[in-house]
């Protein structure tokens, strides 16, 4: 049995459990994923994002645009969020396109966008990131770095992720297992990072009305083997605005932590993902059901 | 664009969508589930199983051993469902298992045992049925008929379902898509019975720490697609009673018109499905909760 | 462990491992399908249908249209499959649809056209049954027996299939696993039938591009497992006619016993399935470079 | 509709498909994967790897162990594979693995390994590169780069490899989409090297009993898709080295233009994927009986 250390206060912290480049040093462990593991970690890992408490009782809720477009939009769009009663806006500055014809966000140039947005609102925000190389430079404006379903096992990105003095927002990948998902938070806990908030946003299957299939078995699942907080994107899980409100409801009557949502302001004009954003009226009218299903539960 | 009249109180009357024998007389539709579609029937069906009402908007428990195993034993869990606030009793007489050498339930013998446990609880029954030639006689006794997920598109019971004079729980298939459950029920609904009530059970996918992958979108998809109720198995859905209760909490916050779950109130000594039972505890714990939900989202 | 005997050469014959209808006589195996299982039965069953044997080493073909519809068509289609070289003929006369609106086979009265088809061609005849009724009547034509993908798991049915003097042709489930599949044959193997085929013909997966996902491995998995021939139908495994011939190809390199292929003379005027039907050329010309395969292989 | 040119010969020009990064420069096209499309390019390509053609009709075995682990045993592999009449070479220097615990691979340190064994064998050698900073160094040494499944929309990697002066090995996203995989070819296409071969290596489903679903019907699709060769990974297709073989005879047959497979000298030796390792012996009768089926079906 492998034992070792880790302080969810000291993200900054380089784990000892170098990744071995010599066959005969790997490390084997019977937990696979020990660092992550609720085992000698009993009580829940609060993660605080730009002075926003994640895994505390009380859901959390990130909302934005798919991607940053404009600094009118965005700073619409982070305004919107706040009045409809969102804690942290979400923004794509790097967006992972199927297609390399695609728009592919504004780059690091959205960053100073997402910057002023925050200033605007007082929302903290919360930004992809798709290699390592861009781990840094986003790490200073961003209050929280995503990794996405594509890089869930992007080895080197995750590894630079847990070098990184940021929380990080690890999605879940559209094939991967419950036990792949916790071996990738491994990567980034044992260089020293340990504010990770799973996210959970539908795994790929066989019926063309949805985009994904939302696994929400996955939030009370991954409380009995983690003490790291689940989040849940019911806008990628189901692709769909009108069936959002219904699966972010049910996503914290499961137990999530907090759910990550695509709000528009003008869904029918955004550049990407328009079918699945909802508008803010329906964000708040969200957010007051969760508020209500929260409480009923506690 | 086809029509035809159908009347959700009169499950005996006989469509007269008669299925076609001869290759000219198939007939053809815009909607290809034009009875089970709310479109031209806007107004939610409200199913009545032994006076209880499924549909109306107060979620609906039915709960029991996977199987019938004894007179006492289904008369101990039917007394202590009721006691943890389950409005119906569940209880296999048919049991479909995938090994020939594997119990295969009581047959007709635990008819009389359902029976007895009805009259000793006054909750009324559900109970599989697997082969047309069992349908009336089950009818007899049940007051739902159950049409399990490995006979979601087995025809010719379907047609005998439609011409039974109970309501019927069709389990969606375990790789159907939504479609095709809508075109389950319409075998059922074009036989002339409308008293049919939709149950999500999870569905195959690649994870092998649940049982299946329960989808739970499914229910405020199904709700824009047909007038008919929907229920949620999360014991199937998940296989593990641990994980049953927050399960059963989300599918009345995703809008679930009830819940089938598997209780035994010795899960150890049940002769299937042991792991996924949960205790009368369990049970009563969680219709408190979900009674919470609902009365939050009214 | 279980022991049992049976003989694939007495169909007939009934198993003494009756279904137990009580607890407590519930047979338990180490070896799940103790009877299927490879272990006890090291070498290969061949089976014989209407003369023509499969499992032997020479690949069999078995062509024909998706669902009988006229004598004229059947007896064309069947006088095709035999000039392109297929040894027997398949046509269904009671077809399991998605919808109940859909051309639903001609039923009993398709039997004396598809017994007119063989007399006019010689090659024995292979039709779907749907439910255990229909077993006697259906066998007293039929050379074969087929239970469809849909019915896999319909116990009755297969029980029936078990009492049934025919060889069975036993369709993979659609999301069935390997186990799962054995299972099935082993109910038909525990009434007394050994004459069985397995046959592959494509699990739901997520591609729109292809009506099924065939996985050609079970092929050589199976020959590990038990001593039943297993062929593979491409044409409802992909679902597209122009890339039939290539999987039917692979599929004997694979080391199937044989294919089960839909053919129309005219596929634009097949009543069903028109998509994946080839040509009585295409098929010919399959038909040949399987031969080629096959001897390069032995 | 999009035009562009590309030019299968100079893999160095850059495609003056740049990607966008401002909205309103968006290419939008009605064939989202036009470069690799075999629409306006409807002869073959054919990839040459150290002056081994890929794609001119004769299958080619890539073969290897999965991980360059010492010289003495890499050396020896590649002997081992020369003689069984592989005409390249693999070994992984850096691992993607699942755990951060799991032997990584040597690094950069296993390149002049690679190298050597290069030199002593005269096979050309395949190895994967897992970032974007990676291609180079790598590219220095090895004659074809290997992108890995979870790499396929690692977007970053895509467009680095587009401007390596290598050809590109570019497995599925093991639940990647045909058309997913498609533009995943555009993205390398588009940044100017149109050196790719595709390769498939099994889809993740729900049967426990294999690795891996391994997809052959991708192998016809894709022919008629584009004009890019195809290959196919049986090793972890099926993770089983019993059924490696059968299923590589397989691919060939349906028409696939090589195989990468795992060989290992001494299988239970290897550090990783011991299981699906085949010896040379078996890699040598594979090749013969791929042989003599290619022969066949000229």
């Amino acid at each position: 049995m492998m034992t070792a250390t880790h302080d969810s206060a000291t993200p900054d912290e380089r784990s000892r459990l170098a990744p071995s480049q010599h066959p005969e040093e790997a490390i084997t462990s019977s937990a696979p994923y020990c660092l992550a593991s609720r085992e000698g970690h009993p009580e829940k890992t609060i993660v605080t994002v730009g002075g926003v408490r994640i895994g505390g009782g009380v859901p959390v809720v990130i909302a934005g645009p798919c991607s940053v477009e404009t600094e009118d939009s965005i700073i619409e769009a982070a305004l919107a969020a706040r009045a409809a009663g969102a804690q942290l806006l979400r923004g794509g500055v790097f967006k992972p396109r199927t297609s390399p014809y695609s728009f592919q966000g504004l780059g690091l140039a959205g960053l100073p966008l997402l910057a002023r947005a925050r200033a605007e609102s007082g929302l903290p925000v919360v930004t992809e990131v798709m290699e390592s190389a861009m781990v840094e430079p986003v790490a200073e404006v961003a209050d929280m770095l995503q990794i996405g379903s594509r890089n869930m096992q992007n080895f080197p990105l995750l590894r630079a992720a847990g070098r990184a003095n940021r929380p990080i927002l690890l999605k879940r990948g559209f094939a991967a297992t419950i036990e792949e998902w916790l071996l990738a938070a491994e990567y980034i806990l044992s260089e020293g990072n340990s504010q990770i908030i799973f996210c959970e946003r539908g795994v790929r299957s066989f019926d063309p009305m949805t985009r994904n299939l939302l696994d929400l078995t996955c939030v009370p699942l991954l409380a009995t083997l983690t003490h790291l907080p689940v989040m849940v994107d019911p806008s990628h899980g189901v692709g769909r605005g009108d069936l959002v409100p219904a699966m972010g409801v049910a996503a914290i009557a499961a137990g999530a932590d907090g759910l990550i949502v695509e709000m528009h302001p003008h869904p029918d004009q955004s550049l990407s993902d328009a079918d699945q954003a909802i508008t803010p009226q329906a964000l708040a009218s969200m957010i007051a059901r969760i508020e209500r299903v929260s409480a009923a539960l506690r």
